[in-house]
Formats: C-alpha cells, structure tokens, sequence
C-alpha cells in the first residue's frame, strides 16, 4: 500500500467533545478511531486507501450537551479553530475532514487551510455539492427547528437556495437539559438495527416523499450528523416504494470531496480566502 | 424628557477591546462613553433622545490588533457573546446595537436577543437595510481584501447579492504584526481635519465614482468602522462633483434602525430564530 | 418638547377622499386629523414627539368607491402628486407620508421630494423594507383578486419577489357599485371589538398560518389599509396559537421609516430618481 | 383584400399630443394619419393588411412639452385611459396600439382592454418580448438620466432584468423649458437625412458597440421614440462595423405583437389582470 | 393575394417520420399537407396568408416509434438538422417552422438558418414567448415523466426558469414497444369528438386547476404535440368553470412567431448564433 | 492491487475520431491508450488506481475537421450515444468519462447510463461542479466565438448561470476547411515546450487576469480540450504574477468525479433522468 500511503492522509475532526460523563452523548467520546467515528461501517469503503486519524473535538464550550443553536455553533466553532491550525501546523495531513453536520467553523477552518495549502472539506458543504451531480435539485431531511435553520444559513452562505427545494423537518430535537430527550436518537436506531419500527425513520420517509412529489427534490441529503444512521434504510425503504431516489450522508460526502480535492491538487482559491497580506489586490470584487 | 426615558434604552456594545498597550489600537479603549464612540459628533443627535451605555467589548481574543481574517471575526464573534447575554438578562436596555463594521457575532447575538424579546441591530445589516430605502443598488466602500471577503459573506448571508453593486477596496489593511501599518488610518483622519490631502479619502471618492459610473451604485456604505470617519466628507466631495449621492456610515444607521424597531415593538422573528423548544414547528421551511 | 419640535414636522396625505354622501366610505372624510387617521390609537405613540398634519387626500376623480383595480390606482396616483408638490413648495414639513395600502402615486412622489430634499414613505414599500429587518420571508394577507395584484405589482417594482413568500387572499372586497358590499369591512371591525367572532379575521388567521406553514412566511403584512385594523388581533391569536410572528401594519411602519430617514438626514437618491437637468450623467445602468 | 379587412383593425394611440403652438412638439399634432406617424415609411409594411386610425393623444396634462420624468409619465399615463376605454366601448377596433416610447399607461390600458377582449400592446413591452425571441440579452440605447430610469422601471415591472444586459445614454434629452434644447433632435435625423454626420447617431453607434463589447448584449432597442428613427441606419452602421445585430424599435414591435395577438386569440390574462368581480378567486397568488 | 404571395413562404417540418407499418404512429404520414398536420382546422385561419409547404420529417433513427426519452430527442434532432439546410440551401421559403412539441434540433437549426437569414421557430419555444405576453407566469400540462424532464430542459435552456410556474404531467406516455399503449391518445380525442368523456382532458382540467390555484399560473401550454387538439376544449372548459385563462399550443405560436420575425425582417441574432469566422469577435461573454 | 482493481474501472471515451489522414486533427487517432490521451502526463497519477480503456470516438459525422458549432455538436453528439450505449452494455466497466471541452452528447448519456447505474462524467460539466468547491465564481477561458457559445449553454443548461463570472475568448479557433488555421494550437504548445513565447498562452494570461480584476473570477476553467494543455503553465504563470488561483482543465475533473461518484455508489438521479416507464410519477415538477 506504499502508494496509496502518501496519496492521502487525512484527519477527521469531530465538531465537540462533550465531558465523559454527559447524558446527552450521541455517540462514544473515546477508544478506538474507528468506535468514536459513527456509522463506521457505511464509509469504511472509502477509508480503506486513506490513512486517517481522528480527532474527538475540542471540549463544547456551552455546557455537556450537543450543539443546535446558532449561539452554541458559534461557540463550537470558534472552539475549533485552534485544532485546525494546530492540525495544519503538525505537517502530517493533507487534507481535514470537519465532521458534523452543521459544519461549525468550516469557513474559517478553510482560511486556515489556505494558508497551509491544505483542503479542508466539511460534511454539509460536501453534501449540497455532490447532490448537484446527479441531479439539480435537494432536499434536506432534518431534526429540529433550530437544527433547521442553522442548515437554512448553509444553504444561504454556500449559495445553494437556487438548488435545494426544501428542508423538511422530522421533529426529533437532540437531547438538551432541562428536560430529558423523551425519544432518543440512538433508540430509533437501535430499534431499526433490530427490525422493528423506528418513529424517526418512518417520519423521514414520509418527508422524503412529500419532498420528492410537492418541492421537486431529485436526491435527499440528511442534515444532522446524528440522522446519518439512517442513510441505507432511507434510500432503501425509498427505492422499494418506486422511489429510486440518492440518499446523502455527510461522512462519506465530506471524504469523498476531500479525495477530490487532494487528488486536483486543489485546496480553496486565495482569491476567495485572501491572506491578510496578499501579493495582490483587486479594486473590485462582485457579489 | 420623562416621555423619551422609557422609549430609548440602548447598549452599545463594541466589537472588542485591545490591550491598553497595544500599538494597534484605532479607538480609545476606556474614558467617558462619548470619547470611546468614535467620529461621537456625527451620531450625537441620534442619540439625544436615547438613554445609552457603551460597552468597551470583550478582549480580543486572538492577540492585540483588530479583527479582518475572517478567523478574527469568528473569535471576536464568539466571545462577544457572553456580553450580548448578560445585557439581555440585566433587562435595563431595550435595544442592543453592536458597533463594528463586519458585524462579528450578530447572527448570533440577535437569537439571544429574541429570547428576552430584545432587538439587536449591528452596522452593516443596519446599513444594507437602510440602503435599500431611498435607492435600489448599493456599493460598499472597504478597506482590505481580507475585510472585502466578510463584506462579502455578510452580503450573502444578509441576502443582498441582488442589491449590491459591488465591494470596492482602497487597500487601506488594518495594522496587524510583524509589520508595522506603513499609512495609519487615524493619520489620515487628521490630515483630512487638517485640510490636508489624505489618500485614504482620495482613493474612496475615486472608487466611489467607479462604483456610480461603472457598476450601477446608487448609495455609497462605508464597510469597516475604521472608515466610517470619512463620511461626511466623502458625500460632500461627492456632491460637489456633481454625484449627489447619499454615503451611509454604520453607526447612525444601526441606532437609527434599533429606534425604528423599538418604535414598532419588533424584535428578530421567532420563526427565524426559533427557540430550542418551540411552541409549534413546520413540516418545510424554503430557502 | 422644544428639542422634537424641529426634528420631526410630517405631513400625512390620505390617498383619497370620497365625496360626503358617499355610501362606499370606509372612514371619516373630515374632523380632527386624529379622527380622520383610522386606527390612531395603534399609531399614536409613533406620534408623540412629531408635529403632523393630515391631508385628506385629493378627491377620488374616478367615481365614489374607494381604489382597487389597477385603471383606479392610476387615476388616483396622479390626482395626487399636486398635493405633494404643493406640500413640499410649502416648506412647512421635513417629511411626507403616504397612507393608503396600495401606494398609489409613491414612486412619482418620492422624485417630487427629492428635488425639495424631503423623504416622502408610503406604506406598502415601508411594509416590505421593515419586514426585511427581522427576517427573511414575509407574506401579504390581502383583500382581494383585483387588490392582490395591485401589491404583486408593487413587490415586483419594489424589487421584493425573492422576500415574499406569497400573497394570501381572503376575498373580502371593497364596497363598488352596482352592488352593494354584502360583507362591509367595517362591521367586522365592530364584531371584533364586541368580541365577537368576524370571518374576516378568521380567514386572516387561517390564511397567516397556511402562509406560515406552506409558504414559509416568516413575517405577515396586511395589504390593504381597510384591514390594518386586525393588526393587533391578528398578531395576538397568532401569538396563543404558538405562532409569535410580527404583524405589520403600514401606517407605523410608514412612521417609523420617515423618522429614520429623518434622523439620517435621508431622502431618495439622485441618482435614482435623477433630476430633468442633472448636473452628472451616467453612460451606462445595469437592471 | 375582404379576408384581411376584417382580421386586423387597430387603433394607434399616441402618448400625448402637445398644444399647436408648442415650441417642443417633436411630431406633427394633426394631419393625415401617416404624416402623424413619426417614420411611417419604417412600418408602412407592416399596416398594409390592417385597417388602422390614429388617435392622436389626449392633451398632456402637466405643460406643452413633452413627457420624460417619472411625474410626466404618470399624469400622461392618466389622462390616456379615457382614450383607451372609449375605444374599446366603441366596438371598432380588434387591437389598440399605445404608442411611445415609455409605455405611459400601459398596464391600466391592458386591464380595460381584457374587459372587452381586446388586447392591447406598447412600444417597450413589445420590443422587450421581441428581444427574447432572436436571443437572450438586450441593451437599451436612451435618451436622458430621467428617461433611462423609466426605462429601467419597466424593465423591472416587466421582470426582464435577467435579459437586459444594460441601459445606455446618449444624453440627448428632450427639450423642456426654461432652457431651450441645444441639441433638437429633429435636427439629428434631418442631418443623417443629408448624408452628414450626427452627434445622436455616432454616440448610438458607440454606446451600442460598448454594450456589445462590455455589457453583452445580443439586440439593441431604442428606448425613446424619439429615437426610432435611427433604427435602419443604427442597424447598417453596425452591420457595416461586422456587428450584425438587430436594432429594435416600438412602433413595428407593438404592431407586429398585436398582430400575434389577433391572430392567435389572445388579450391579457384574467389571472393576471383580475376584474372587480371576478367569477373564480384564488387563496394565493406567488411572486 | 399576390401581396402575401411574396409574404410568408413557410416550410413547416415535422419532427420525424414513422415508418408506414408503425403501430405507433399518432399522425398520418403521407396525404395532402392538410391531412398531415394534426389539428389543422385549428391553425387554418393562420395558414390563410400563408404560402405553405409540409415536410414529413426525417425517418425516425432509433425504432418505430415516437419520441420520449433525452436520447431519443437527440437522435432525432440530428436527424432533422440536414433537412432543415436543405431546405435553407432551396432558398423557397423566407421561415421554417419546426413541428414537434419538444423541440427537437432547434438551437441548432436556428444557427443554420442565421447563415441563409432565415427565421427559424419551434413550438415549446415559441409557446413559452407567447406566454409572457398576457401575463408572467405560464404552468405546462404535459404527458408524462420523461417527457416532462425534455420539457423541462427547455424551460432552462430558453431561460424561462422564473416564469415556468410548473409542469404538471398528466401521465398519458407515448406508445413505445414492447408493451403497447393501455390508453392511446387518439382514442382519447376520439371520445371528446363524439362528445364522451375523456380521461385524458379531465385530467388535463384537474392539472390545470392545480396549476392555477397551487402554482400560480396565469396562462397553461400544452406541452407534447400529441396534446395539441385539447386546447380548444381545455380552454373552454375551464373558461367554464369560471378560469377564464388562455391555453396554448404550438402550432399556432410557431406560426404566428415566425410571422412576427418576417414582419420584423428578424432572425437569430448572429451574436448569440456566431458563424464559424465571424467578422467580429468579442472578448468577454457574461452568463 | 487487488482491492483498487475491483474498484475502479473506466471507459474513456473520445468526443470523435477524424479520418487518419485529416489535415485538422489535433490529436492521435490509433496508438496505445496513453498516446491517444491528449496530455497524458497531466492525469496520469489520477489514473495509478484506475483501470481504464480509451474508446477513440465514433468517426466524427460532419466532415473531418473538429467540433465547434451548434451543428457539429448535436451531430457529434448523437454519434456517439450508440457507443456509450454499448459499453454499458458490455458490464465491463463501472464508470464512462466523456472526453472532449464541450460534453457532446453528456445528457442523453447520462440518462443511457442511469439504466445501467453507471455514473457519466464529462469534462465541462466535472469542472463546472469542481469549481464550486474552492470558490464562489469561475470564468472559462476559452478558444472562439463559436465554441463560446456551445460553453454558454453548457453553463445555462447546467445552472450554474450564478456561478460563472464570464467566458473569455482567446481568439484561437479550431482548424477547418476551407482556410488553413494560421496559428495552429499544436505548435502554441510546441513553443511552450521549447521554452518559447506562445501567444496562445500570453493571450490566455492576458483574459485571465481580465476575469480576475473585471469580472470576479476565483477559478479558471479551459474551456475546450485543445486548450487543456494550458493548464500547468497558465496556473504556474498567473502564480509568478501573484495571482494565486487554481486553474483547471477537464481530463482530471472528469475523471475525479468519476471516482467520487463510484466511491458513493452514485450515478445520475432516477427522478431527473427518469426511465421510459417509471414505477412512480409526480404530478407536478418546478422548474
């Protein structure tokens, strides 16, 4: 694998860490890259040419639980920052994957890259991208009604209104004191990996659907990193009702792009993430 | 005055602080609130009706020169917020304007707002909505190709890329280590008090008149606050070639747009910024 | 109240005024300006520091019906731009403001006070700048076929189609001979205020939550003056449904943007609306 | 000829027509029809199979000159619809041709039309659909600053923004007193009419070429009608430069358009131009 | 009629033939010019002035049956293209109207006919220009998925994307091997002829009636030739149920376009269709 | 190699061959796969794990000269659909990549492979897709008036309208009868090769710049293939000049995206290129 070796390096960078004892973990803090990275399973394909390393993310800086408001991603990304640039400093990668799915601190962590000449991919970005490929319009299949609006930002930010008919809500808000989660995540999957019926999973199909027949959509993206999981039942349940519809997670999407990118040579334009002491300067930029 | 006491109680809350022995300081960082207000005379009659506090901003994050990278922005975004959270739990204000001309924090700051039922305004929004009143098409007057590029993410995400015209960059970059700022912009300042010639102001009616001869602008907005000062004098020297053309700072417009909404009890939609447990929720937002 | 005495001096010009017998009136033709402003006690706070008068509007040269088809917007536009030309020969006001829904005569109105220097508003354009302010998608709720399309008109020349969500009819129509109005407007104002039950604001709810919650609306607007008066009510079982959404009236909104543009020393751009003799000339205009 | 005589029978509507003693009439107040049709050699073709009158305009309202600012063009387009809805309640006609560069009264005319069933069409609205159809961008070349942004008004209520590449001035406005115009521009077409050179001329040619070169556009209109008599001669100049483009001017455009319009059944659309009593309402209309 | 004579001398040109044995053709093949072109009693008034010849089309290329798929139209717009030089190269008629309700080979025989000067017309082409004439927003019944996607291709390459309200597909496909058709559109028009109902018009009401009340739209076309002969009877059930909205279909608005372009004396402009060693090149071409 | 050889295994297919003995050919017809591989060296790492096959061209159908109008286009493009159907056919490999600057025949070939699931990638449609990825907006350098257009309904036809700052015209058109190309394309890269001045590559730095400073390009793209040779000489140039931005050409985009697109098990979208006759319809399709 000699080859392949220096081809591509990548780090997978988790959005946060939360404290070991939080009730509101979604998914395990420590141990082995491949336990603390979810889904495994359904991207170890595309890690299989890679050597990768994954970092547990920087400790949230808003309390022990997940990340869903705008407040709290500004903070979660802010908190990131440091782990990109120590992580381009290090010389070892060459490229950062940012996981999660409402890419906190992905601009910035790419003017950080730019620097260093290292891409750097997040899951969101990779997903509205790879959807137009097959096909011109998405949909986002997501969990709540703030969760919905940090991915509205994206699709505003990244410039994909023109592209995404819709963000479809399935109402599944992550886990958030005071109260405690009343229908877990991590319950509707393990309900499915045990054939029975999933509420979560069933919603989205029927989202899906409504996506697909009254806004247009002609591929799904799942917007939280937590709704991941479901990508194979999804695109599977969806097919066997007629429906031969791509279903997109970020994981894979976001290595993928990384791939891409390291294998062009590409990393984002200096132009649009200017240094702050460019060679050159334009009078005038367009918007 | 007893009437207007109760209608106005605004913070203003600045982007951040430095160090009081920081070189690269463009304003005073402590002393009566009026001297920390830079260019105070051109807003002083805005906010003569106004019960005001100035919040000296929380220190900079990063080291001890401004914010332009839009990793600088993110830092300085996120550790305002703390600041934005605790004047809205203080409930003595009913308006909270954010000072600085990229707007760090404000997407942000505005959904903590809504939670106390507290408007929050910031300079470049404040100054793209305004800019819209008495014209169709905007260009934004800027300082630096870094600065350009948070301009032009605020324009994007603000959802004016059909109104502005473009960003124009008189190259005038904030000071920022090692290297010693070669034309300091309060020197220019002087030198316009002086009714001396400064090529800071000569550059920015140079690209103004690119920007009404070739791209279309209607109304001239000043992007950084660093280059607010220039205001009057560049409408004026507009106006006596001939363009009268009205030139927005970001100050007045952000107080003037705090006024407007307390006048009309508005705050930031709840459905725009939902709560992380609202009373109802959609099925499908658009983008 | 020296000091706001010279700040705001505000003329208000109804769109029309009907003949005294007239069974079509929807308000008073004559009587304290207060009496002839509908809904005063809505707007009456916005007031308190401005020195205004109340002009009762030219009279309708069409027949004795109020506006509604596009032939009677026109009409009623140019009968009266000589009021506002006289009102700003008169030099008594530092600020002109249009009521009537529909904004008959605005854009040919706002040229007129640009070349006396004074800002003139109107309600519909105030509507769709302030709505912008705390979100991003609004929606009109309206009276009528002939009235919808009056406001589209209007969206699309204000240059608002990528902020309104949709236009929502509840077909309750404008008294016009021959027939009489089997539904006036009026009466169900007075059910409302005996707490009574009113189609008419019933079917606004209905109307505001399918905007909500099908269209995406995130602000709502009421079109027509005659239905200004549900703004409070609208908004308020709006709010006990869970739907804490901003209800936007014009005549506030009309207030408020003339006092900002006041307070900004604004008016219409020149180069807007350019001068018949202007003293600088552009080669070329983008659309 | 009896099969044609009853397929097309028009009535062209001038804008206005100026007191006789006018010191700025442009074109001839009375007279046989085709002396006052300005060109009629242009379009004499194109009236060969219609049977056509000439109105030759209601009196202008605002002075003895003609119309250019956006307060001109609405008093114009004011007095005009009593024109238009006599000759519809007179049964004569089939199509009523509004002539002018500006479409003064355009859209009120096209309401009443679709009472009658008679379709109605102008010079602007005409030449805007007939640039789409050879390719997909257009320029204007105009007169003055205020005529360019009634231009520019109807190219956005047109909603043809997206294909107008740009509006160009060649700065020669219509004379209005005081000043009388310097540069009249019958004497333009009566020098190019010598075979000598003319100022208005050469500066189209130039401004046309810019907007090929810069702007991209792909046909020329002519904005004002009183430059439609440059139209052969702009299009041969620029055929002779290697620019084979077509130049479009009103009146044969809103001819050929009625004709298409008989021809095929068609006037306005009852959706879009709704009676004050409509048989069919809708919930919601988009924008 | 020696004047029309030398007017129009159109060559109407099929979109392909099928071979005499098909099963599936939908039109005759051979006969008289009348008997060829389907629904000639409803274009006849338009042929009256009209010189007029009837190519049958190319043979089909890829089987015996119509045209459905992307590939099929491809092949048969490729097979169309010498046909359509020919014809130029005959120098006989002064337009070419191409038949067909996709639109096979148009943007290419358009190029073909700018090098001989002669104006070429499509039927979705010249649907979608007619559409906009009466009001802003056209919706497009349409037969079935794959149809539907070549439909909407169009709409994005004639860059129709803001006024296509919708395409509603009625779900009646094409014959096409090896499952011969369960509903064949002739017996569909059959029915109505006889006055039975037929589901294909009901349902192309039903559609309709979404398009108008859902969609927005104020004008319906017609989107396969093989749908043409609903037009009258979907117009008049419609105007029936109080929708009083203008239905198009193709034959007519090629024919009535490609008279307005020989009116007008105006074919494809040679900028947007360059010829292989233009006179002139531009540097710069916007999108 | 193993584990790659399962995973990769492309057919590279020409846009045509010419006749072996055609004075306009730029490229190897016959030969191993790497001689006929315009450029080999520049893609030849992005091939190390692919397996791959190179399918010279059908024979090209216009002459024996290369591709460049609308007409040479669809003919080309129809030619070659019977070999892209046959090599899905044959199972033999998991992905085609098109060769050739302007995607002849990419849409039908998309819709051929989604029957078979295999992912299609054409150059300019892969370079349009990858240019998002570092930036905001590209501009397309590319060869003539003619091929310019072919690239401007590519960018149309793709919606990436927004995306494209301009396409710049280098004035190098391809070789065609009767006149012999004066600047032969092969000997510009032969003098590039010698170290020599090429105007074809001075003239392409000269328009690059042009996109950069005037119409807000970040990336470059070559526009088509015969210009792909530029690719590491224009990128290293604008580089030495201090303009920093990626440049890229259509072999490596194609073929990357071919890759990604097998690494997630994605090819074109069942409800964009739906089959003849789909398990599920929609009644309805925004455009």
């Amino acid at each position: 694998m000699s080859v392949t070796k220096s081809k591509f390096r990548f780090l997978l960078i988790q959005a946060f860490s939360l404290p070991d004892n939080s009730r509101y973990a979604l998914r395990r803090m420590q141990g082995p890259k491949e336990s603390m990275l979810m889904n495994y399973g359904d991207v170890a394909h595309l890690l299989e040419d890679v050597e990768w390393d994954l970092h547990p993310g920087a400790p949230v800086p808003h309390g022990n639980w997940p990340v869903e408001t705008r407040e709290e991603f500004c903070l979660v990304g802010a908190s990131r920052l440091p782990v990109v640039r120590a992580a381009c400093e290090s010389g070892i990668h060459n490229a950062i994957v940012l996981l999660g799915g409402g890419d906190p601190g992905y601009v910035e962590s790419r003017e950080i890259g730019r620097r260093f000449g290292i891409p750097v991919t997040a899951c969101a970005h990779a997903q509205m991208h790879v959807a137009g490929m097959p096909c011109n319009r998405f949909s986002i299949i997501d969990i709540s009604e703030a969760h919905n609006m940090r991915m509205h930002d994206l699709v505003v930010s990244y410039r994909f209104t023109e592209r995404c008919a819709s963000i479809r809500n399935i109402n599944f808000p992550l886990p958030r004191p005071p109260e405690f989660n009343q229908r877990p995540i991590h319950a509707e999957k393990e309900r499915v990996a045990r054939g029975e019926t999933s509420e979560m999973l069933e919603t989205s199909i029927e989202e899906s659907v409504a996506a697909i027949e009254d806004d247009g959509a002609e591929v799904i993206m799942l917007g939280c990193s937590a709704a991941y999981w479901m990508q194979p039942f999804l695109q599977r349940r969806l097919a066997e009702m007629g429906w031969e519809i791509p279903v997109l997670e970020g994981y894979s999407c976001a290595i993928a792009q990384a791939k891409l990118m390291v294998g062009l040579g590409l990393d984002a334009s200096r132009l649009a993430f200017p240094s702050d002491s460019p060679k050159k300067w334009r009078r005038r930029k367009p918007c």
